[in-house]
């Protein structure tokens, strides 16, 4: 785990990204991406010798930290094996990987449809229930991410959809519980949840339910918030599904695998839905790998009856490789129950300990190591710290936050007016504390924007 | 290149296969996987020890064939040093994947984002022109295919478009150049080129110019057919988009890096597309990787907006060191060229003497290591030898064409009443000859499904 300084190298890299690598999500001359030079648990470091304790695992997906050395064994041990083979075929490390996500997976999910990743694993989803059913509408909620292709991103409930949202059709958007910000005037969680599922019940009405294929949720919505639903919300949604014979799909390509301190977030909320997907942490994006593991009884629907979609790498041995062999190092070194016993012993109380002490935190949610902290200017007002998709200098005391997070050497997870605390599954407790110690000093910058600070 | 019989693990990787992977495009109870053991160049081989010759590269896409040593030993050697990082950063393997792939592109096609596959390269090119024009509509062809996802298959113009050709706006299908089956009553390849231009300046005109984002081509249609656009069509095409300010696109998933004989197809026309989507060939499929190449003019529409668009996995380190290692190894052993040459002096002679001696074959087309073969049932009236979309009893014939071909020892790409000669570029002449020799048996088997045996 060492940092040692090569700033040529790091020149060299920067230099031709800057040149040839067009960016996500990025105005292209706007941004000045760091070169990072390795990676290793918890931490990265980069050309000049500056390691950074990584609060973001990635894009919330290293759920094993960086290089775990047995997963990347096991990667270097298949691609001497058989790299790749075409999809038709069955192969050792593609049988393996699905049998082990089937066994973990709840209900009877018990076939899996591999993808590249989570966008087109929705894509999937969505074609399969639409075909199932017969219908053509799609339900989704708003503050949610489902992917950047043209059917998730219609799907996706943030700003990042508008640019796109045309040329798609059939995808209605209706509020999820969030009791910190509710749109149904609710005091109580309970009121919340109630709320809710009244108001996706008159949806569903409204909409004819006869025409809708699906409802799309992420279990525990992620890049949106990381708001854990109310208990018995989506019970109340499996039954309004089961009511109006739609498929219930539950989105786990950011909160499964370890995330939320259990498995899937699914079993948090002993729910099972008809189609779940999944990516990122089934092989912590060691290789791109997606999936959707299907019920039964949609599985029969396409037993004698052609399944209309596919792609080249569906079951990538060395995606499927990486993914057994991070599913039995989760198993075998206990990271999902270290996720869940850090998340509620250590995390969760110091989170709820620097929201006393700093009037930039508004809420603090979240479970194993999936938490957010909601940045406001008044914490009566629950006014955020920046609006809705600012951009350039209104989004200025956020870019200051993470600017003063970098200074203490923690890099942290960003989204709008939100600061997430999602480190890899395998972070120790004295980890935890040291990036919980930068984000103490970092959130004193933030409470220099608040109304009063 | 051993192929050790051990039924027993095949039996397993079956079992678990057919209990919990679920197939592309496939019924899945009607299928029945074939448990591939191990691959090296041109061949694999099965649990039985029965070995093939590939003439598939997969779903065309291993053109450096099966476990090139050098290309597998990049794998390793990144994933020991760093198996993946998230986007926003500068990696040296994504900066240099960038710069060899740029280097080698037609024109200005400068910078590249990159994806985990074809099907979301051509997403993201569509999103790009319709961003860059302002404009709703894009124009793609009949016989073609473009991806998996909705928007991709909606693209797409064969029977797998069929199932969910709703739920996507916008797109408007014409008919590119196909002289064998002219819709244009050609008889020349001249006239075929002329009146396929002529039809889609009519089809623009009446779409409605202002209204038209992008005209999105294979540059060689791949599944649907191979088949090489007459000369002067592209740049045909190429005019009607600068006349109109319309986006062309080419796809060049199957067609690129080495496949037809040049880096890309689009060399073998001389012609510059503002867009160029890649995957398969770019590492051979050895991990998933796909993306889109981006002029100048649109890169500069996106330099100081942000392009609303990405993924996760997009340049992911391993991936995009597998291309490295690829397109070094590419022209280290001259391997676009050995495609180019036996493509020429093997191939095509040959497949035109099959040609001479099979009444079943009614054309043949191609390029490089990408070749056709249309079956017929009957050479005057050209009816195909299965009706267009068959499936069980109707395709028959080509399904005992396919046995007949792996009772030999080959692996035949077969699509419709199609059978392509796609092995890897790395394939030798006696590998060639082996293999057009089992085929030369196996169309005897077609003929005697046609009119006159």
């Amino acid at each position: 785990m060492t940092a040692q300084p090569n700033p040529e190298t790091g020149a060299a890299v920067k230099a031709a990204d800057r040149a040839h690598v067009f960016h996500s999500w990025s105005a292209q001359e706007l941004i000045d991406p760091l070169a990072v030079a390795g990676a290793k648990g918890s931490y990265f470091w980069d050309y000049e010798g500056r390691r950074y304790l990584d609060f973001t695992s990635g894009l919330v997906f290293t759920n094993i930290g960086h290089q775990h050395p047995k997963v990347v064994a096991a990667i270097q041990e298949q691609a001497g094996r058989m790299a790749t083979f075409a999809p038709a075929f069955a192969v050792e490390a593609r049988s393996e990987a699905a049998r082990l996500i089937a066994e973990r997976t709840p209900g009877d999910l018990d076939k899996v449809f591999f993808t590249n990743g989570g966008a087109d694993a929705v894509e999937h989803a969505v074609r399969m229930a639409r075909l199932h059913t017969g219908r053509p509408k799609v339900l989704s909620a708003y503050r949610s991410y489902h992917g950047g292709t043209q059917q998730t991103i219609n799907l996706t409930g943030d700003p990042r959809r508008w640019a796109s949202d045309s040329g798609t059709a059939g995808v209605v958007h209706f509020w999820a519980p969030f009791l910190y910000r509710s749109r149904f005037y609710a005091q109580t969680q309970e009121q919340e949840c109630a709320r809710a599922l009244e108001h996706l019940e008159t949806t569903i009405a409204f909409e004819g339910p006869a025409t809708i294929a699906a409802i799309v949720l992420e279990t525990v919505p992620g890049t949106a918030g990381v708001m854990p639903p109310p208990p018995g919300y989506l019970a109340g949604v499996r039954e309004l599904c089961d009511k109006h014979g739609i498929v219930f799909v539950l989105d786990e390509v950011m909160a499964g695998f370890g995330r939320t301190g259990t498995w899937f977030a699914a079993d948090l909320y002993d729910v099972v839905p008809d189609l779940m997907t999944f990516a990122k942490g089934v092989n912590s994006g060691y290789v791109p790998l997606g999936g959707v593991a299907i019920s039964g009884a949609i599985a029969e629907t396409f037993a004698r009856r052609p399944y209309p979609g596919g792609l080249t790498y569906s079951g990538h041995p060395l995606a499927c490789a990486a993914a057994v062999a991070t599913i039995n190092v989760m198993a075998e070194e206990g990271i999902v129950e270290n996720a869940a016993r850090l998340g509620e012993s250590v995390v969760g109380p110091a989170l709820r300990g620097l929201a006393e002490r700093h009037p930039s935190v508004g809420e603090v949610r979240g479970v194993g190591m999936f938490w957010a902290l909601e940045l406001v200017r008044n914490r009566e007002t629950r006014e955020p710290l920046i609006p809705y998709d600012a951009t350039g200098e209104a989004a200025a005391p956020m870019a200051a936050f993470a600017a003063a997070a970098k200074a203490e050497g923690l890099w942290p997870f960003v989204n709008m007016n939100r600061t997430h605390v999602v480190p890899p599954c395998t972070v120790s407790e004295a980890e935890l504390k040291e990036g919980l110690a930068a984000l103490d000093s970092a959130l004193s910058v933030a409470d220099g924007f608040t109304d009063r600070p």
